[in-house]
């Protein structure tokens, strides 16, 4: 293996000094000149017809600058597959949240009061909470002009699925569901905006997709994408809900053009918890074929999804959750019928593991209740199931780097050694271990579509070096990868690379962070371009020196001579001599990567992800069989990487990856009663807290991907894929109950155990 | 000549209706959040000993954020060529204006109040007002540490001058001088600053070179000049005043620092008056040798030049005096001692024609005086005597094109028709012609260094086009010249085009706007980027069509075929095509452009320009010979751009070229008394009105330059140079007086005439 000097390492995140001295500045502070504060009203009903809207008093109110309804608003629908937005809700509300009116003020009190001086008529609608239930024919239709509640169906279908389970030694058919949690990012989400004095609009927001979100913005206002710059402050986590356009981008610039005044708006955390977008809620029905050596031969499954009012990148988020898991063993056939279907309730999205978790969580679930069932052990029926590399998967994946067996097999072992005793008080507290194991992309081509990334690298006639990309640092250390992989592939120390902030103007075009893209596609985007800087400099160097450009080489900041030939030429000199004399070289690269992989076809057929990423979580849990009280009391998380560029990060991927999905598994639920959101605060969100953190120990399989820089993977979203199933498994393990509907809290599993006979 | 849809057309300036609408954004128009304003203390003496200062009553006053003197400040000494300014004078002040202290505070008014109350103890020292006494060795020395007062000397010689003199048929000397004006623009010159959670200095400043500002405030602060990033607003005129730092820039990033929040200072006008860089004055003994049939063979000349108490510019000034105007006719030899003095006023620097405006009022006097004494014709004269393309001037200028002849031709042709009656009033009002003739640079290379210029050219995936480049417009219009010649270039609508704002993090690396290099250096740049990323769109549109590359063209932003099939494929749709799907190409190019010049080798010899300007003024006056008023009647202006870009732009060059040269001539001068200005002020300042405003009549010239952008060259400083020769060649035309030293005031004329008999 080559000795790297900038990968592999522990590195400090390079704005950790920003972040922890407070001196970082997320979107809330930061203060635009002669800024106002927008507010928006939300719908209190679920469903409704709105009768009328009187804004009189509130414009009438001191220091309100700007009132706006739908009346005000541009008319474009937008959306990601499915234009369904409207900027105002026109005519009725289809969500509790849904936006009905927006007010600008000079101050947030001025504002909150000209909130409550809105009077709207509403005449309440027949609520739909339930995605079977709106599937009916009979059902209030929540987009009264389209024709059904389903927003999306897929139906997929690889092989004879009816041959192989005719020909199975075992069939299994079980139902799963999984519910709707939030991302809860430490910072709201907001904006902030205004109108250049050459008609321009400048927008300030942490998304996670930029030049998408000044597609959207655009669509939504009907202006040109590039009449609009978006410039990003640091954003304080994300989690998929801040990829993607919401209502109040197009809210606050126009309230900035009616004001004629920049606006900021920063969403409350009870706003959050009201209009985030949570994860897609489904209900999974699967049906497994096996033989009784344990060789897995077919599946199928019936998913019927909860889109909520809105869609926006739900359709997508079901087609993963259709077809991913088909890839992580090696299944003969596979049928999906899946449906996406619209209900009263908080729009559901993309976050952390985008439907893939979701299917996992079924899917490892069941595989450990398929091999409790007929006495095989599960590990094993993993391992021999398992993808390698080399494999064509069913959906036509082409696995060119692969550590499954690897990591099922590490994580395996990690949590049988040291185990605490399985009982204790009595049989009062009962421990198992449970693993489950997980498959993900880095990188996501959809159809023809681009999925690269640019990169602009410039080295200034100082010798310090400016990155330029497009792709989002949410909190997860995106800038350090880059500074990293740059440092090493120029060869200066890190301390001389600054990693620009996205503004779209000038940032390459990128797609943004998310399908766990950003180190394989934005970072070899960074590879390539430091590359062609760095023969720019060589090329100058052997000019300067007159030695063959072949025996020089850049080695922390200096020119040296490969064969050591006493040579000490630094890399300022070079870039003085390329910017400010009549060498004229720029010492820029400006590049476009866009990944060898094909997209899917019509038929979902096609190797869309330059890298798969692998792994397994291992956990150890307790149950408390008195109380049904689960702990978390160890996780071993074995992934496998690709490369490990920055092994500090990516222990925090891990960890933060666990962490949540603990949530998922054990602590939160978003909860409604006929549509209306019961604990839509911290108050009532149970968050697992620091005392419930179980030890993680993360393990690091490198299996050295051909095409990722350096070999490095995405790891964002697979930390958190495999830990509910794992848990769920652990459990059953530990006192013999399954749960196969999340979230599994101590009322289910105590009625489990009290019918269990506990 | 191949039809230009963008060029030689009547362009209304691309940001016309920002500034029209008073929405374009002037560094006074921002506001940054939490800001501060600064404010100096400058020195009320000429020359004096800082016994000492005391701030403690200032610091004391509530709403006072940071105090600072030259303790405070980093003793880095910054300078152009020669490093002789400190941040805040360190024990004596050299001129009144000089930079004592200053102080941050939360409104103007107490930042105002704090100044008052610093105290500071001087010790008056004799002052140097004039530099042939500063010359002499008893006299005291502005800087103590250097060994005299003489900041630099040339001596510089071509040919054999003594041989040639003793050749010719006459010989002729006199003395003449020009003074200190000030550039006047509408904006008086300020800067913002704070400094970023990253440590980085983030300023906005209006300067004409901003990379270089950026070195100059590194250097002056002793940081990296990457750790700074410079922002451009608008710039409300500059004329060479704003080309390079002052030390309100380093003092306001201090004020910053200290204070820990942003800071704005921007100077007053009576400031500015004080502290502007203003034209340097030199005297010059110029000595001219002729044959009798008016060939012109010999020059030499004597220039003592009064730098003031800090040198920036002025020895590039001398420089130019020194040399320039020995390339506007084919001198056999020419031989120059050149003198630049320090004194106790205030530091001159770069304006307008840069030297060259000095020493062209001098020869261009004197050519008239001498035909005069030996009855030629001027005009003739110059016609015998001018270059033309082809030739290489004795400094060794390689002329490329050249159209000094026409321009001659054409202005003396245009001022004899319809002239007004050279006399009137019985005699009263005496009536006169005058021609005078010009030669500039269009970028000026010194020794081995840059004199490019980069640029950025990136169409947007809707079709838009946004151009980069470092150089400046501070009103003149560059945008506008950009903007013609990239819709030009590309084929596409000048409306798809934006020109981006300069921030030195972004935008490519330049000089900056100075020596009438935007058009040729910075345009021709602007031109290859868009060449370019034209053959990225064409090559992308031969693949999407299936056609030969070489049979499509861009035209009005649409791909056609050139042969006039039926094909109509928009840029919009190829730009998608490149940027959106896994065409996956950036349409992006980032070039650096070095003209083909040498720059001047340690002798002075060398072709530093990629084109040279000519121009011819020709102009009527009226003298009232019982007051000594001069009045400006009309103006023939005639140039050569090479070609012309915006012919609106290209007259208001003209105009406010002649109205600056008008009022250097006949209306502005800086007074001071024993060191101290008098008339610092718009009070005592005499400007030239609109009421006094000739009529203009522009002749456009195009001799079609082989280097230049479609064979533009620069036009920004020739326009001023030739007025004031001009005007005194026909005030002695009209009534037999010669004023050989600027301004020519009424006295001097009344005084004249009287002494002449009238």
């Amino acid at each position: 293996m080559t000795d790297y000097k900038n990968l592999g390492i522990r590195q400090v995140f390079v704005d950790a000094k920003e972040k922890v001295t407070g001196r970082a500045r997320y979107l809330d502070d930061m203060t635009f000149p002669d800024q106002l504060i927008g507010k928006i009203l939300r719908s209190p009903h679920p469903h409704a017809r709105i009768r009328s809207i009187d804004t009189s008093e509130a414009e009438a109110l001191e220091g309100v600058r700007a009132v706006l309804t739908a009346k005000d608003a541009p008319r474009n629908r937008f959306g990601m597959e499915i234009a369904d937005c409207d900027i105002f809700a026109i005519d009725k509300v289809r969500y509790v949240g849904d936006e009905v009116a927006a007010v600008a003020a000079e101050t947030a009190e001025i504002a909150r009061e000209a909130l409550k001086r809105i009077r709207v008529d509403y005449e309440l609608l027949p609520v739909v909470d339930d995605p079977l239930r709106a599937m009916a024919p009979e059902a209030p239709l929540v987009h009264e002009d389209l024709k059904s509640n389903v927003v999306k169906e897929y139906h997929i279908s690889r092989g004879d699925v009816e041959a192989d389970f005719a020909a199975c030694d075992y069939v299994f058919e079980h139902e799963f569901s999984t519910h709707r949690v939030s991302g809860l990012y430490l910072e709201p989400f907001g904006a902030a905006a205004w109108w250049e004095s050459n008609g321009r609009l400048t927008m300030w927001t942490g998304m996670q997709a930029m030049f998408q979100g000044r597609n959207e913005l655009a669509r939504a206002l009907g202006i040109d994408p590039t009449r609009i710059t978006m410039k990003s402050p640091f954003i304080g986590g994300a989690f998929g809900a801040k990829i993607w356009l919401r209502n109040f981008h197009p809210i606050v610039a126009l309230l900035a053009r009616k004001a004629g005044r920049p606006v900021k708006l920063v969403l409350t955390r009870e706003e959050e918890q009201l209009t985030t977008r949570p994860r897609v809620a489904p209900r999974m029905k699967v049906k497994l074929g096996m033989m009784k050596d344990g060789t897995l031969v077919c599946k199928q499954s019936e998913i019927v999804a909860d889109n909520g009012a809105y869609s926006w990148a739900a359709p997508k988020v079901l087609l993963n959750m259709a077809m991913r898991t088909d890839c992580l063993y090696r299944f003969r056939s596979s049928k999906t019928d899946a449906y996406l279907v619209y209900t009263n309730l908080i729009p559901t999205s993309g976050f952390r593991g985008y439907g893939n978790s979701q299917m996992h969580f079924a899917l490892e679930s069941f595989i450990d209740m398929c091999c409790r069932k007929v006495g095989l052990d599960p590990v094993e029926v993993r391992l021999r199931n398992c993808v390698h590399k080399g494999d064509v998967t069913l959906h036509r994946w082409k696995i060119k780097s692969c550590g499954l067996d690897d990591c099922i097999a590490k994580a395996a072992e990690a949590i049988r050694k040291d185990r605490r005793p399985v009982e204790e008080g009595n049989g009062r507290i009962r421990r198992g271990i449970g693993l489950a194991c997980m498959t993900h992309v880095s990188g996501n081509r959809s159809g023809d579509k681009f999925d690269g990334s640019g990169a602009m690298v410039r080295i200034q006639e100082d010798g310090s070096v400016f990155v330029f990309s497009g792709e989002a640092d949410m909190g997860q250390g995106a800038k350090t990868v880059f500074a990293q992989i740059a440092a090493e592939t120029l060869g200066v120390p890190i301390e001389s690379i600054t990693i620009m902030p996205i503004d779209t103007d000038v940032s390459p075009f990128a797609l943004g962070s998310y399908s766990s893209r950003v180190t394989t596609v934005g970072g070899k985007a960074v590879l390539l371009a430091c590359r062609q800087v760095r023969e720019q400099v060589l090329d100058l160097a052997a000019a300067m020196t007159g030695r063959p450009v072949e025996t020089l080489d850049l080695d922390e900041g200096v020119v040296v001579a490969a064969e050591g030939e006493p040579l000490s030429l630094p890399l300022r000199k070079v870039a003085y001599q390329a910017i400010r004399t009549n060498a004229g070289v720029s010492l820029t690269a400006f590049i476009t990567y866009d990944p060898p992989t094909e997209g899917a076809d019509k038929d979902f057929y096609g190797d869309y992800s330059s890298a798969y990423t692998y792994g397994a979580h291992a956990v150890e849990v307790e149950v408390d069989t008195v109380t049904g009280k689960v702990k978390v009391l160890r996780v071993v998380a074995a992934h496998d990487v690709g490369r490990t560029v920055n092994e500090l990060g990516l222990q925090g991927q891990i960890n933060g990856g666990v962490a949540q999905g603990i949530g998922w598994c054990l602590y939160e639920n978003m909860l409604f009663d006929k549509g209306h959101p019961v604990n839509a605060s911290l108050h009532g969100y149970t968050l697992m807290t620091i005392a419930d953190m179980p030890e993680i120990e993360s393990v690091i399989v490198e299996s050295n991907d051909p095409v990722g820089p350096y070999g490095a993977k995405g790891v964002g979203e697979p930390t958190l894929i495999p830990t509910a199933p794992a848990i769920a498994n652990a459990i059953e393990d530990a006192c013999g109950v399954r749960i196969v509907d999340l979230p599994i809290t101590p009322e289910k599993v105590y009625r489990a155990l009290r019918k269990n006979g506990h």
